[in-house]
């Protein structure tokens, strides 16, 4: 592994805020196996951080991002006009305070935002992996990020959060680092992936592997199958919403450009617009393969058939874990959060359920809501005493 | 118009089944105005019949079909292995009773097996209308429905009965025609298309759209947007189950030939296998076009903007109707179905609403169900007396 030469950049923020941030590269020279057999002669992950770690190295908090999220959560990058994507959540005197804590977030092996993925370079070949990158799992997620926690000085983990494939990421750290991480706080998310999740994933993946400019994943930086990488964000991005949101959001109301007579295939309704400029601002950020490795992950992920049962996987547990669901959210609905507090406490482990009354949908977690706000600020407080009777 | 040459089949039918049926062929000669404002000189509406018109002429049943539907509802077509789609609904002694009833199923204007569409040849040109036929709305169809229904002689519906897009073609029906329309039956229906469910129609439109092989509408017969049809199917096909009868039909199953790692792209569980048959059995009966079509007839569908509220909308209706909600239906839900029964009761109209607890989702009102078959029994059965008080 090597430091990171560059230092973290210094401005005036406005108050309550972290200001501008810089991402940084952990690279990893020592080879790393995948759950899948395969291994990578090392590996690079671009990571934030946010305030500062303690002398007692034990105030981390690892935010884990979701499928087409990346690690600027948080503070602004000279230039953008938007804050990181849950930039809501963390920050001086928010719920996840960085004057208390040092919070980290790393895009993921396997992504396409500067960690490495099927879009790196291969340096057998000179080329992108493409589809010859190993097959990541959730767990190769968790386990890379550890290695750069430990590059980074990290004792353990004040918390681990997450929604939806982050909070999958959030369950996994419990079981594989129990000591490590003294708490993990997963919302929106599943313990397995549901046939209807499962459906949708491979949807999107055949309207990308159908494109013909996929060519089997190989495919210039610049080119790719962007249609059906569209198309796929499209789709998904519906199943992100809920009928009530998108109701309210756009209802049936039509573009002022839109054909009155409604004889047209071009836009015509508001909510296709929207639909239509999401996927098109997807397929300038986000790489095709990487959707088809990534979505693999989710589908894997079944912690039951992992481990035997769900409480066998979580028998290694020693942390205290808040999991959150949200009425409207129907791809991971609200049962399937409730099943993993269960299922921790059947296992004599410390867990809460909460559930949000939202109309928001899946992404409900990255919304701003003072309920959801003062829940992860309590977690965050509560119980340290009892949480670190079993720090090593 | 022209007679119909072709005798119905004769057949030695299983006890309680129609037995060999096949459809006919009705031309209408008469131009046609579509809301649009665009005109056809004639169009042809194939159709199947089952029973007897009374000779009163006042015992049909028209069953109305769904955007993926045809014509070819009941009984068994020479050397098919399975019957019409609403089979077991309609038959001699079944809910939709043809000893009783003279049952009559046209394929919609715009469609594509066998009604005219947009994959019909255009006399002017020689060649497929494709994106020059004119745009078709609910009410078009329900007019050409007429037309038919005039020519077999029919007086006055008994019923009208239809789920989804067929709901809304059966309470055009009441709206179009009051007097002729006795009884309105919809299920799984909707007064208005959703922002949510326009938006999986954009996304399937725009699947068939930028696949290269549909080339604005233009191609072969046998040939066109095949791999963006099937991916609008697979997507669709979705909406039309539920997360809880895809977790019960396949779960986390795997296909015996998956690799066992989950190290491929290609189909590693039983819900990827069953939604590629179903893209790939959909490309060989429908036209993308007529797909297109078909989606923006429904995403048009709103009966409060077309006639300024819900209630103005009803108020010419004379028949009395029953909409049936189910529990799981999420693309049409249960709160859409209750609000039509809501105001037409509001306009004064004689209505009921029924929720029947499935799990199966949309598709729900095509499946067996003694609950159902009771209620659509008991509707037809009722108060004839006080219907026929408006006879003319």
């Amino acid at each position: 592994m090597s430091a990171d030469p560059s230092p973290a950049p210094t401005a005036a923020p406005a108050a309550g805020e972290i200001g501008l941030v810089e991402a940084r590269d952990f690279h990893s020279r020592q080879p790393f196996a995948f759950e899948s057999g395969q291994t990578l002669p090392g590996f690079t992950l671009r990571y934030e951080t946010y305030g500062e770690l303690s002398p007692t190295r034990d105030n981390t908090i690892l935010i884990c991002h979701a499928l087409s999220g990346d690690h600027h959560c948080a503070g602004q990058h000279a230039g953008d006009r938007k804050p990181g994507w849950w930039n809501n959540l963390i920050g001086p005197g928010k719920a996840v305070d960085t004057r208390r804590f040092f919070v980290v977030c790393a895009n993921v092996l396997g992504g396409c935002v500067g960690s490495t993925g099927p879009s790196s370079v291969n340096p057998e070949t000179g080329q992108p992996y493409g589809v010859a990158f190993p097959f990541v799992t959730i767990r190769d997620m968790v386990r890379s990020q550890k290695l750069l926690l430990d590059h980074l000085g990290v004792a353990s983990l004040a918390a681990a959060i997450g929604g939806s494939m982050g909070g999958m990421q959030v369950l996994q750290w419990g079981i594989e680092y129990p000591l490590f991480t003294k708490r993990m706080l997963a919302m929106a998310t599943t313990a397995r992936e549901s046939a209807q999740a499962i459906a949708f994933n491979e949807v999107g993946r055949q309207a990308i592997m159908q494109d013909p400019a996929w060519n089997r994943g190989d495919y210039p930086r610049e080119g790719g199958p962007r249609v059906g990488l569209a198309i796929a964000r499209m789709m998904a991005h519906i199943t992100y919403l809920s009928d009530a949101s998108m109701d309210r959001k756009f209802g049936r109301r039509k573009k002022d450009t839109a054909d009155r007579t409604g004889n047209s295939f071009d836009v015509q309704f508001e909510v296709e617009s929207y639909l239509r400029h999401q996927g098109q601002s997807f397929i300038n950020r986000f790489d095709a393969n990487s959707y088809l490795y990534i979505t693999r992950a989710l589908d894997q992920f079944d912690l039951a058939a992992a481990y035997g049962s769900l409480e066998q996987a979580f028998a290694p547990v020693l942390g205290e874990t808040l999991v959150l669901g949200f009425t409207s959210d129907w791809l991971f609905p609200p049962e399937q959060n409730r099943a993993v507090a269960l299922a921790l406490l059947r296992a004599g482990k410390r867990a809460s359920y909460a559930e949000l009354d939202t109309d928001l949908g899946h992404d409900s977690f990255l919304l701003e809501s003072p309920e959801l706000y003062d829940l992860v600020r309590g977690f965050l407080e509560r119980s340290e005493k009892r949480v670190s009777d079993f720090s090593i």
